[in-house]
């Protein structure tokens, strides 16, 4: 089979079958402060006084034998968690299964606030016990399927499915049931994930971080606040790009952006793509090493925001992965 | 080794080393409806109309090669996900693995409303955008570590240890990374857990279902609602055991309840234990098959409320397994 940056797979390559042999699995925390809270509880039965830990970020790991050097953490996006993936809606291996049996250990985080790291709730009980305005209750976000249907992109709208899609739309149900609401408006500043994602990749002495969508832009924080660590940057249609004013911290750690289709059908997708364009393009002006692969460019098409729960998830996961065995490296200083 | 039904084993045993090979791993869903709601977001940048699933409950599985007849589902306490059964605090390794490892397929959940288990937020939204009064607000308990600390029984108060306590107190921060606040009053009446239990139970053609605390009560519910597919019921320190009048739907099935140590130090703990003892006789007296193991009754000392994590956590392990290998079945109907 022959690669160059921009050719595509002829074909999507097999789900790999067969047992998958570990070395090791496990799961922790990174990070996390202690508050002290009046509201803890709502009932005598339970002491509303008390210490709660919130701000971590749950992680779990599984590593291949015969590991590839830099492991792979994977970062879910708006409303979803870790689950986004493990197995697709439609039952078929997800990128964490994938990469794992393509030899990289992978690292699936759920952000602080979401999934299994912490809430802080005591805000919600103050409020409930007349102890404080519901003007102080947090900022809270569910998204509704049909709002996520065009944000996600599996047609223009609810319930129409683009007649191409990759996505599994059949079974949007197994979808649905992944979201959950997003605290991340009541979160501090910086965003504690970001913190978080940092002492990771110190701790793991060198990880690729893979982001998508809402949490696209979080491995450029991450690295504006410290590069150590970092091997190379994989973003998945970043709700946002860094402006290419601050691509200096990031000139010494390979970025790739990745888009799917129907970009220019959506007012809210057509802006990012055209700034992660430019961001691509300061970034490799100022000496760095940048790559925005268009699906559609290599002749791929169909692919929804969700592609790594796509039909030919793996077909856009070996071009991601071939890419890493190219680039990711011990991170240099920004110059 | 000799084992009768209540000699322990001689001593813990070793951590098992070496590769880990699956067949199969993944997750999916079970259950969750749909509710339409108009105040899923607080700002205009997303829709506030749209229809959210919540009540679904997650679940991550591991099958290992010649696994046997029935898996394990591992369902969670209080203020904890999933995560109780993973790694330890302290970094060893938890009764997943363990399980896993000695040849049972596992399944781990999230609470329905917990973890990566959808919650409902548009209620606090309602009362943030004016729309409802405060009083409508979820009711939501977080538990501080002062409070767990005596929950958990690992010493008389926080932050007194027993001399013989078999938590890893010096790892306590990782515990209290894990614990996440709990939603399950806020949830519709009956817990859609139990009714997920048994859906799951079903889908796997049996189960073994090993609860914990809060959730201790959930698998003789799930038996009240239908015994299909419980091969076994382990209840680790139950909240609360079915009373005495209500053994009928489980004469069927094999049932463990499991308590550790320093239980009459305690007037939370005390009367449970003696509830769950009378539970058992009538459970027994009515043609059941049920057992109470208590481990200072077989000379094992110190265990807290979380003996998942305990230092000695693969000696009850291997208590509990040898316990699912002598009594696991396809269950018979209550009589």
């Amino acid at each position: 089979m022959f690669h160059t940056a921009h050719a595509a797979p002829a074909q999507a390559p097999k789900t790999p079958t067969g047992p998958l042999t570990l070395s090791a699995q496990g799961s922790f925390f990174i990070g996390g402060r202690d508050v002290t809270s009046d509201t803890l509880s709502l009932t005598p039965k339970y002491d509303a006084h008390g210490t709660v830990t919130v701000d971590q970020m749950y992680v779990r790991y599984q590593i291949p034998q015969r590991a590839k050097r830099y492991p792979i953490t994977l970062i879910h996006g708006c409303c979803l968690t870790g689950m986004t993936w493990e197995t697709t809606p439609d039952g078929r291996m997800g990128w964490e299964e994938y990469f794992l049996r393509k030899g990289y250990a992978t690292y699936v985080i759920d952000q602080s606030g979401r999934g299994r790291s912490a809430t802080d709730i005591s805000a919600i009980n103050a409020v409930k016990l007349g102890k404080a305005p519901p003007s102080t209750l947090p900022d809270l976000f569910a998204a509704g399927h049909e709002a996520a249907w065009a944000i996600f992109r599996f047609g223009p709208r609810y319930p129409e499915a683009f007649k191409d899609t990759q996505f599994p739309v059949q079974a949007q149900a197994g979808l649905w049931q992944q979201m959950v609401p997003d605290w991340l408006a009541s979160l501090p500043t910086p965003n504690p994930t970001v913190a978080n994602l940092s002492k990771l990749a110190i701790k793991l002495g060198g990880t690729v971080l893979l982001s998508h969508s809402q949490s696209g832009i979080y491995p450029f924080q991450t690295a504006a606040m410290n590069t150590q660590g970092i091997a190379a940057i994989v973003s998945v249609e970043p709700g946002e790009c860094p402006k290419p004013g601050d691509v200096q911290p990031l000139t010494g750690i390979p970025v790739l952006v990745v888009f799917g289709d129907h970009i220019e059908e959506f007012p809210r997708w057509a802006p990012r793509l055209k700034a992660c364009h430019a961001f691509i393009d300061a970034l490799n002006a100022a000496g760095g090493k940048g790559q925005l692969m268009s699906l559609p460019a290599l002749g791929i098409h169909g692919n929804s925001h969700m592609m790594m729960q796509d039909k030919n998830n793996l077909q856009v996961a070996d071009l991601i992965l071939d890419w890493i065995a190219r680039n990711a490296r011990a991170p240099r200083r920004g110059r």
